[in-house]
């Protein structure tokens, strides 16, 4: 029953517009590329709350008529990311529930370390759990706190939870916003006239044509009822941990995120790795999408010509059923396309964001070679992930990673490149200045910043408890 | 986000059975009359218990598909019924909880009166509730137990509850069905080449082709495991209160019930009907499906011509969208007919169930008289339904009864009929001799077997708490 | 590509009203038993005809967005039978067509014999198919005549068909209905408001409250328009040959039929029946549906109690899965029960419409003496069964007819009864009296009133041509 | 009923592999982009024939159970493009009809400019229409010969249409593809393991691992049976007048049309307008998708910075709803969201394909000034579109076309814009070297190769005749 550890998602909030689903609708639109397995909407109209939740993407679970389900002046949404075949309709979010406050929903963004820890203390005191969401967690310690006020439950639930949160929480009448102590995951607070919207990334403000005011602290819980937007830092001052995953990969280039523009943090990881690393060829090439604006740094500094040597198919990543039967398998090319006359007799730099287990990378250089390329150098934005993440991306067991096995030159080998280079870790985290501390690299160094010991495989393999 | 005291179900359970998801399929398709709004299974496979449900009939939720993602050898099996339109997914049944004892399902068919109140201490004590379910309160008082059998678990929370209760609930390896102490609702034990089949009506037993082996008694507690079954009593002795409408109305007529074959039972109150209040007719006339076996009793009796005067279109009662615009409304129309030649001319005798507002009895005398009927006269299998049940059958609020606010000649003159006689208590209830005392007749009495006083207005109408 | 040769439908149409699809709609409702595989509507809005059709229920077709595409005030609707999995979405009628002379649409119930030949001509002229119905072969005639009005087309294609066939026809402006000249299929007119409906069954007329006028004669074609509604006798006279099995089986109890009620003549079934061949017995027991009407005239006639002994389940016969697997197959069982203290110990007369290939039944007496029948009496409201219908009722090859090759005493020993006996022919259509020669009888004699020379095998086997 | 003149599709065909069906989906797969409102699979096994189309991208439509259903080893498939309301399941492709040859399959990409003309002559002489695509003209043409073979029918059907097409043909046993003497649209042949693969673009042979044999040529008609593949160019030799926006827009830049790259082309198109009308500007911006190949060429050729400036949601354009009520329209905003810091402060370069009726542009500009662009430059890497297309692209009418009203300049004040510049017809054609005269640019010029009085409006107007 439980998919747990990895929540990568979207979420919005919107207090005081009339049409509060409805542009929590827009959110998770823009907010698609976080999660799409399941998508969900609670709104608040006059103290009553109601939930639509459906699998699949926004546009399929969001008909003009559960569009009107919901009216009201409050709203939450979520999009759920899937991972594995767990899943299924229970695990949607935002969750609703009901306790003796009265009515409350959540949507979470993040994973908590200790949330195994706490369901079985929950559990020892009889608690139920009907999903595998962190969500359920702290909406279950929420309703144990003894404290009267909507917003002092949830500080006194987020004081017990570790790990990585960012959500948005509505009670009949209230919303409230937060981000972990470390602050992995973003969230963001813009003004929309005189309506309050809150979402994971800022391009949200941009299509709901809200004004972005600020990002939402590390540790910082915000409060936003008919006194208009009241700010906490309840929790003990710890150092920020921001996730540099989000900038690397995960985040749309057209966000902005602890302080920086992804679109331009991403070229400047493109230049370093042209500087760090410099290699004679004729024509740098992109993995689309993730790997466009940093190979268009790359070029840039480098002064070699930047091309879309690789075409993605943009209706794939759905539900592409592989045929069975005598067709070989058709992998990565169902995907990606080399455009030959770009790539024949070549000297190739691809650039990736990152490499997991390789073998995406290998039919990659594979599928340039038998286009023509005469050399494939394959350069990667991020330093050798060699460890998993705990804290909210979805990556493999430490064992699945190629990096956490072979080092550089192995690597390049098994994809059979000419030559392989990740980013330095000290390079990438120079990109952010003053700020370079303020990041979490646990997935290239293994330093957790937040204890993960709670989390042990035996843990994992049994489930809940 | 409450749509509680309506609990008309169907639930099965299957145990020791290779196919234990197949048979619960089949056993929710028998009962398939309880419930139509959403279906589920909970199958256990190796300690691993995997949940399927969806909104609609059991045919339409269970594809092969999903019946393939139920393996396992303990399967419960629950069929909910459609009251109002607050209900959704996340009410459908069964539960799949996880727990510090591991994880268990329960199903439920019934409505306890003192839910409301288990809930604000539950929630006092910091429980959550994602549904208006009373399965999630048992569940939770399950959890909360400080037992460690799931049997003692099961007892101590069952003797926590009041009202009307007939169970199925599993852990990863046992299988409990209980019924609650007054025996509201029914719930009947099974055997099949040595698996168990516990269904909330017999009529499972003949489509799975299990041995009927006994009903499960009021106030019994069956746990099936790889010891076989054992009985419990473990809660005070209590006078039996069956509900009496199981008979009347909302069993198959080929089932058996509280150790009387429903079919019988509806043919000796035609019969009784005919007695208590003849009258010179031509025809007796049912008011299909429910009316037919009592009108048989009744023309038996009376030596009136039976005749199918009014036919039923069966495809109605899914999913009908009355059209909008100009056209009139077209009511019982849609659902039933009159046949010309059988009561053109004739003095009839109408024989239904029961009346609850009135209207669709009012409509039907008007649609016979149209077809020239010259004299009709309403027969009624049941005494005037005064109050509300409590006990898990869906009927309207007191005020909306016809019968609490009219009497019978005021009733009759509503209707447009030549007379109307409603069979009385006395006469119903002598149809089971010695037996007659263990049947609930609260809906036509308003003495109520297990106090209501918890159920207070305020509480059903500001929800949860 | 073919299924034809089984075309059991439901037809309707409506001219001058400005809910005309919706109209046509709850007709369909109404004759949803005449065909259950796809539902489809047009309509004609100023000159504009629009099509929606869908597989599956009428309910499930029509949601509110979909009737509301079909403004206008003059549609047909149509109900198609599912019979093998060979047909599909491209079979579903009304069939929508652009010709010479403009739009039409047509909705067809029956099975024309010619249709092969006449498909062959249109084929070597240069015709092509799109579908294997027969509608598609008339619309092409209609559209090859040279005629300049829609009804002198309509005129010219029907004399050139054989067979069965009763018809709805529209172009932008004018409505067309017309019935073979021997009236296989029923078709019939009413009125409503100045404006007019047309439909297989009277019952249409009672649900969307039609004054039901008239039935459209056999060999009739009648033409609605501005100018009201003209009657027309095109073709040459012939011997009417109605079918009797709509009677038997295939209509609704509460419509009329050929100058009769459907349900009277059930009735005068039973009681012929228990005339021709009386059998001491203690119940009389309808298979139900079809078997309950004539089981109530037997039971009036013999003067032995009628009894429900068999319930149907009335949620199957949609979309039903029998489990793989393990189970046994459960055949009969999910669709009926037997009601024990019904049957035990007694002598059973069961009645039924009519035995196929006798599987059925042979479980149906199986299940009886299961549940302790002492004596099973099978009496069948149809005389054997031994030839094909090639006139639009779904029956399967003559060899595959029990009675085609069995005898009654055979037939009797292979159901396991203690006896058999099915109405004579005499008998059976002397219930219609003076019009006893105007039915077809050619499934029970095999005398043909209409040439199916031309359904040779190979032609059936080749499919088209 | 008619939505026609506008057939932008895919089509592919296989021969000889007994994943036929299997390779079809992997090609429509691959064509997606070129049609996205339904998508179908004609499969020939042993003789029989068997379709399944759906509405919806191709992945939505076929499930592997539909896939199940097409055994077989020749398929030919077809998407089509959402382009009105008008259209539905009945004009889905491909078309499957039976005639006095057999049975055959067609799928059509293209327009035909005579088919109004062809409808009326083959409607004069008794055909009928059940769609409004041109596949239905062609496949009646092709049964209305009195050839015997199916290659010779089909080459009589092609000898009458007039206009673009580009086909796949499907007999029980062969395989036809075929373009128009023009080659407006194109269509390519390859290998795979002794079968044979045609498809609309090149694409396909790269997905499906097929080796790129050639392009059919204009007016060539290929017949692939067991005898292997026989080349026919059976029309009047004219000029070939190939479509230029294929390279412009509608086909996928990694596939070879016409001989050429699409890539390169548009990289070239991108040079030529950084040649013909050079602008100060800091960095050059594409509208995505279309825009970033020119884009790119015109960065490498004016030295100007290349960035992604504009994001756009890959979620959008399936089933986007936008929500009613106070929120106002969102528009472009959907689709695009320009990234502040590429932007701000700079004069910007937007590089698009095309300008139709000018309001998304105007849009984009705005947005961009919003963000704080400090000048925006407009260049179209095509001439202005002055005139609609009748050969299979989807353009509006005329007067809807800015550029038909409106010069250069007008069209710049109406965008906002600094400066607008339309690629040159004679640099734009220049690109293709010696072929530049192969082109149409009809839409440019109104220079119709193929005559389209025959289309005049009101046969537009009127529908099919």
């Amino acid at each position: 029953m439980s998919d747990k550890f990895h929540d990568e998602c979207g979420v919005v909030g919107v207090y005081g517009h009339l049409d509060a689903a409805n542009l929590a609708y827009l959110g998770l639109y823009a907010l698609q590329h976080r999660g799409q397995e399941s998508a969900g909407i609670v709104a608040s109209n006059n103290g009553e709350m109601h939930l639509e939740v459906g699998m699949g993407l926004v546009a399929d679970v969001f008909s003009d008529t559960r569009l009107k389900k919901l009216p009201g002046n409050i709203a939450i949404g979520h999009n759920r990311y899937s991972t594995t075949g767990v899943s299924g309709i229970k695990n949607a979010q935002p969750c609703l529930i009901d306790y003796a406050g009265g009515t409350m929903a959540l949507g979470h963004n993040g994973n908590l370390v200790n949330a195994t820890e706490i369901r079985k203390e929950l559990g020892a005191a009889g608690a139920i759990f009907q999903s595998a969401n962190d969500s359920e967690v702290i909406v279950h310690l929420m309703a144990q706190s003894q404290c009267n006020l909507f917003v002092d439950r949830a500080v006194a639930a987020l004081s017990q939870v570790k790990g990585a949160y960012s959500i948005v929480l509505m009670s009949e009448n209230e919303l409230i916003a937060a981000r972990d102590p470390q602050g992995f995951r973003p969230l963001c607070l813009g003004k929309l006239e005189g309506a309050y919207v809150v979402a994971s990334e800022s391009c949200v403000m941009d299509l709901v044509e809200a004004e972005f005011i600020r990002e939402i602290e590390p540790g910082e819980l915000i409060l936003i009822n008919q006194s208009g937007v009241k700010s906490f830092f309840p929790f003990p001052k710890t150092p920020t941990k921001q996730c540099v995953f989000e900038h690397i990969y995960f985040s749309r280039p057209d966000s902005n995120l602890f302080g920086r523009s992804v679109y331009s943090v991403r070229m400047l990881m493109g230049r370093a790795l042209a500087i760090e690393k410099p290699v004679d060829a004729d024509v740098v090439v992109p993995v689309p999408d993730s790997g466009v604006i940093s190979a268009m740094g790359y070029s840039e500094e480098a002064g070699i010509p930047f091309q879309m040597g690789l075409i993605r198919n943009h209706y794939v990543g759905r539900t592409f059923i592989e045929p069975q039967s005598q067709i070989r398998d058709f992998g990565v090319k169902i995907k990606l396309n080399a455009v030959k006359p770009v790539i024949e007799g070549k000297r190739v730099i691809i650039i990736d964001d990152s490499i997991v287990r390789g073998t995406t990378s290998k039919k990659i250089v594979k599928m340039l070679r038998e286009v023509g390329a005469r050399e494939v150098h394959v350069r990667i934005s991020s330093p050798p992930t060699t460890h998993s993440c705990f804290y909210g991306i979805d990556t493999p067991d430490k064992n699945e990673l190629i990096a956490s096995s072979m080092d550089v030159e192995q690597t390049c080998k098994y994809l059979g490149a000419d030559s392989l280079h990740y980013i330095s870790l000290e390079k990438m985290l120079g990109i952010f200045g003053e700020q370079k501390g303020d990041f979490c690299a646990a997935c290239f160094d293994g330093d957790y910043p937040v204890d993960i010991t709670g989390l042990d495989e035996s843990a994992k393999q049994l489930g809940l408890f």
